[in-house]
């Protein structure tokens, strides 16, 4: 017999039909939600519920096994029992024999290594070696399976059919913590996601196929990755380090601790390893990685939203004082980022648009508006800096005050980032204090492309780990 | 003539009366708002606004003077430009000695110190002499005053009226900083507001004083200070090292760099000191500093609506592997918090209630109770828990599954957590992945007095510094 055709990972992405073997037909089950997800998702139609007790599913025909679907299907989802995986592999086994599709399965089914057993690792292994000698790639056990919002692909029970399109491509060892990211910003239109990946207990595929893979893809502009842990160190790095000349990544690790790496092994089976070793080669290889949940999503998403800073000089535009100290404060911290200096023309325009009262440059870079401000304000000085050469990125802060109506305040902003042409464009950071009183106003600007935070020290950490990034691209562009 | 009598500090939080002086007719401008404020929050409609130009203001008689109020005046708000602020401070001098009270001066205007000008610096002293000379104390210049939720005063005009109440008192030299908490957390009940003080300038009273006080009020149960710089740093430490014996000081301090010391300069003339050396010290009042925002907002809430862990044993109780794992690093990162020990018995009990997959005690501490959950379960769970004197404190972490209703899972882990009598009870954080998704729940239990979080690694960093203070406590209990 021939070596079988492995199958290019792209199966999972563009597949021609998927087929959920184990599809449930009670509504609310995950087995019945994922038929439903895949179903809402789909752009051809073609998803194949397979199940021998139930001949409809969500209102899509059921079939009895995986060899009776009579259409291409490129995308298996197994959801049955662990006891019952063997017998879907094998039948993948024969399908791509005989049909020469079924190159993608996603395992979603859980009760192997991950129990720590030995019974489940048996498990595991055969179900992997089944699959594999017939070509097919794996994703899981223990995982949710893939989605892509452009190609309308959903294997999920949790990534929400309606999320929104974007460049934000998600690998993630654990499926709760990257749809909590999805969830998260669904409502504000924080992120706008492309591709997403739960990767389970990584028997076949694993982060440097689906890097390498999203390296290629045009519609992914950022990667974010949540990682416990990986066999391949070196590898991870190698391939991060060529991917990163082309696209950020960003990584938040579990298992800093021992404590932390026994969460993850009772999670994913993951080994950990040492976290110092890791730090020091994600930086190496131009990995993003972010020291908190809270990084790790703005990051994220930011680096999607906005074109990267040309350099390190970064302006402050403020009306509140104290919110602005601890920005400063953790911009500058890391040594890597500056405050931009004003020219005296800089700050002569600046003072006729402003109330004699603003401080204007005092420290250099920094702009104190003042609370007497009006929206043109706001346009007028955004202007200024975005035309200015010696400034690479800006980070404006407000509580808006109560006289200046949200969608006014969005528009002047808009109007100030959108007064220069693409390829003058830097990155503009606005930090919204108040928390739901001002929702509107910073979904307005999410909706427009512009990102807002929270908190001023949020902001700061994003803008110093895109500075970092984009030094790190000049100083390897030409390798 | 007699040496002054220096008026009590109380009358900023007990009035008799109110005067705004530069009280504004305009609807909208700020000086109309702190009428409008005032007014609100009164409880005895004792708010009197001095304009010389209107007869009546927000449907308050208008006075042309500070003089001519005839009823007993406690506060008085300074709101007119900085070059009529002497006038007033000479009015309240001679109203002092003639009737006695006028004890408390806030002074809103902005123009003195802050602007590092000779002028500026000139007046603010003028100002304060005068006022001084009469015995009165002053808040300020360059703030918004005080509010009190319960007594009823405001003198700001962003501290909203209907700031919920409860046991967190704030003192900050950025007013923007404390108001935007205060709106920040208003909505989803996420914090109760007792005192509000901004400070500015500080040019008579500061954090000692505003420190003093508080430590002796019954309805404070935390102190949230942000600060910039203090010239009496060792003064500072001996009030807070008192406090802190009695009730949890949160800080978050502004000015850790050069450039963010320089931001502070301008915007309250503050010296910030060096970094290190408060770091220090503040570790040895047992004062809690938050290293961001978010971790400063969390902490002073967490600390007013849970009691003190009694030890440094936490029990992590999750559906969620990820965000898990994520939590445990940080929550025993810095070598303060334990997982709790589970005793067979526990486990044995946990396991009744629980799905055959569920993990419990893998690590030791931890139970995973899986995807397959229904509310029961966590309160059977809870109450194991909370019953056990081996764990005291728990964090639960959780992204709601779609077939639980956000109402039934916030009675479900509301019961779980009153299964035992108050003096029994210890904190439990519960971290709501998902954003608005969960804002309901979320909602429904702050609104029961249980704290909940967006993020896992935020509850982690408030439950080390629960355990911090408490240990901090039971150390300098007896001295």
């Amino acid at each position: 017999m021939a070596e079988p055709f492995t199958a290019p990972i792209d199966n999972f992405f563009n597949p021609r039909g998927v087929a959920v073997v184990g599809a449930s037909a009670t509504p609310g089950s995950p087995n019945n939600q994922i038929v439903q997800f895949a179903k809402q998702m789909s752009l051809n139609g073609k998803v194949f519920p397979v199940n021998p007790r139930s001949d409809e599913i969500v209102g899509l025909k059921c079939y009895p096994d995986l060899m009776s679907i009579p259409e291409p299907v490129d995308l298996v989802v197994i959801a049955v029992g662990a006891q019952h995986s063997l017998g879907v592999a094998r039948q993948i086994a024969r399908r791509r024999g005989e049909k020469g599709d079924a190159g993608a399965v996603a395992v979603v089914t859980a009760g192997f290594k991950e129990m720590a057993t030995a019974e489940g690792e048996q498990l595991q292994s055969e179900l992997i070696a089944t699959i594999k000698a017939s070509g097919a790639r794996i994703i899981g056990p223990n995982c949710q399976g893939v989605a892509d919002t452009y190609n309308g692909v959903n294997t999920t029970f949790s990534v929400p059919p309606n999320t929104p399109k974007g460049g934000v491509s998600v690998i993630s060892q654990s499926a709760a913590f990257a749809t909590s990211f999805l969830r998260w910003a669904r409502d504000q239109k924080l992120v706008g996601v492309n591709k997403f990946v739960s990767l389970g207990n990584m028997a076949d595929l694993d982060f440097r196929d689906l890097l390498a893979y999203m390296s290629d893809d045009e519609k992914t502009k950022v990667i974010a990755m949540y990682m416990e842990g990986i066999v391949d160190a070196r590898g991870l790095i190698d391939i991060s380090a060529k991917v990163t000349k082309r696209k950020p990544i960003v990584v938040i690790k579990g298992g800093k601790t021992s404590l932390g790496t026994n969460v993850a092994q009772s999670h994913t089976a993951s080994i950990a390893g040492n976290n110092d070793i890791y730090d020091g080669a994600f930086r190496q290889a131009g990995v993003i990685r972010a020291q908190s949940v809270a990084e790790f999503y703005h990051t994220a998403r930011v680096f999607d939203k906005m074109p990267l800073p040309k350099g390190n000089r970064i302006a402050i535009l403020t009306v509140v004082g104290g919110p602005s100290t601890i920005c400063v404060d953790e911009l500058v911290s890391t040594g890597e980022v500056s405050l931009a200096h004003f020219s005296d023309e800089l700050k002569k325009e600046a003072a006729k648009y402003l109330v004699a009262s603003a401080n204007i440059g005092s420290p250099d870079g920094y702009i104190d508006m003042t609370a007497s401000v009006n929206p043109k304000m706001h346009t007028d000085v955004l202007r200024l800096l975005m035309n200015d050469d010696g400034i690479d990125g800006i980070i404006f802060m407000t509580t808006p005050p109560g006289f200046i109506k949200d969608d006014e305040l969005a528009a002047a902003i808009a109007e100030g980032y959108n007064s220069v042409p693409d390829e003058k464009k830097k990155p503009l950071l606005s930090v919204m204090l108040a928390g739901n009183a001002v929702a509107r106003c910073r979904t307005l600007l999410e909706e427009q492309g512009l990102p807002t935070f929270e908190f001023p020290d949020d902001a700061a950490r994003v803008m110093v780990n895109m500075v970092r990034y984009s030094a790190y691209r000049r100083r390897n562009a030409c390798q």
